[in-house]
């Protein structure tokens, strides 16, 4: 995972390098971009990844939500799924669309002195859906 | 589909008309409103409608979205739904709030000069869940 | 349920006493911070419950969400859910961070003079997922 930054009018880009499926933490990037008193907008500009916030402390909870979610949305070529018509960019791809509709594609959380309001055992995480490797662009943006 | 505007202390209306369950794109109608830099929330006023930000390029990944939620809450006189109590609004009803829980009630896009920050596959749409046509009113607002 | 605040820089938290799985109604209590034109944030601060805008007239609606959820997130010790991995925590654990995947941690209202443009049919709930009583905490701030 490779994180960068590009300042524009305030709007940041955090970039994350993604291979295959998973939670990838951004709670650090995300909280770098936190300042002031406000809300902190997060937006992944894709349509097969997510975000999420979800437990921090044991990967098995992480590993528990993806088989969840690969078993709610199976890859393209699992016989509940022949009813798929989007299939040509793979058995994964679709179901990635499917996902990315199931989990949150923004987020906000409200910042105090610069601090993001997270609970104690929360973090923050791009969620991707995809099979091979993929360079994900997260919108960061801090509103008063 | 028709779209109308109500300005009351910088929040917009954007008006959907629907025929029945569907995705329909308010990508441009979210651009118009639009403008400086920061975030642009758009909230749905209903609880049997969402908003979804999906891939904008093949109709086939918008049935295929379609057929899933389908498959996942069906109509309440399919068998595997028959322990839903709320069934007096027609058996598209307590399916369209369930779909409505599970899909976004409200969305945050940032804004650089004036400009959405959706990626390049990226359209904003009306998910409507009903069966009859209803007219759908989205709020549209800035914030800095 | 009990409601406290607390002002730090503009942030409040409303505080919900959940006992069991439910959901507890908030509109009043974020109402009371929303102010002047802007956006209202709400924001979840755990991986176990969640937000939801859902039908605040028959309660028939909320327990068929209820069910829903039940039905597609069972309990750890459900055969179908032998694949999980993190139980230490009680049968309920799991599906609630799971559950908590599936619905939003945070929600943005537009606010035009004071007032949530909330439709008429929609309340704020905070969504528990989990079996023991719990102290939970929503994190609310205006934006402009």
């Amino acid at each position: 995972m490779r994180q960068g930054r590009a300042s524009r009018s305030g709007m940041e880009i955090v970039t994350v390098e993604t291979q295959g499926p998973g939670l990838y933490e951004i709670t650090a990037e995300a909280a770098a971009h936190a300042s002031g008193d406000g809300v902190l907008t997060l937006f992944v500009r894709h349509t097969s990844c997510s975000l999420l916030i979800q437990q921090n402390a044991d990967p098995d909870v992480q590993a528990d939500i993806l088989a969840f979610f690969d078993r709610l949305v199976p890859p393209a070529d699992h016989p509940s799924m022949s009813y798929l018509t989007h299939t040509i960019e793979g058995p994964d791809d679709m179901p990635a669309h499917i996902k990315a509709s199931l989990l949150p594609v923004s987020l906000q959380i409200p910042v105090t002195n610069g601090r993001l309001a997270l609970g104690t055992w929360q973090g923050i995480y791009l969620f991707e859906h995809r099979t091979f490797s993929h360079r994900r662009e997260v919108a960061v943006r801090m509103s008063r």
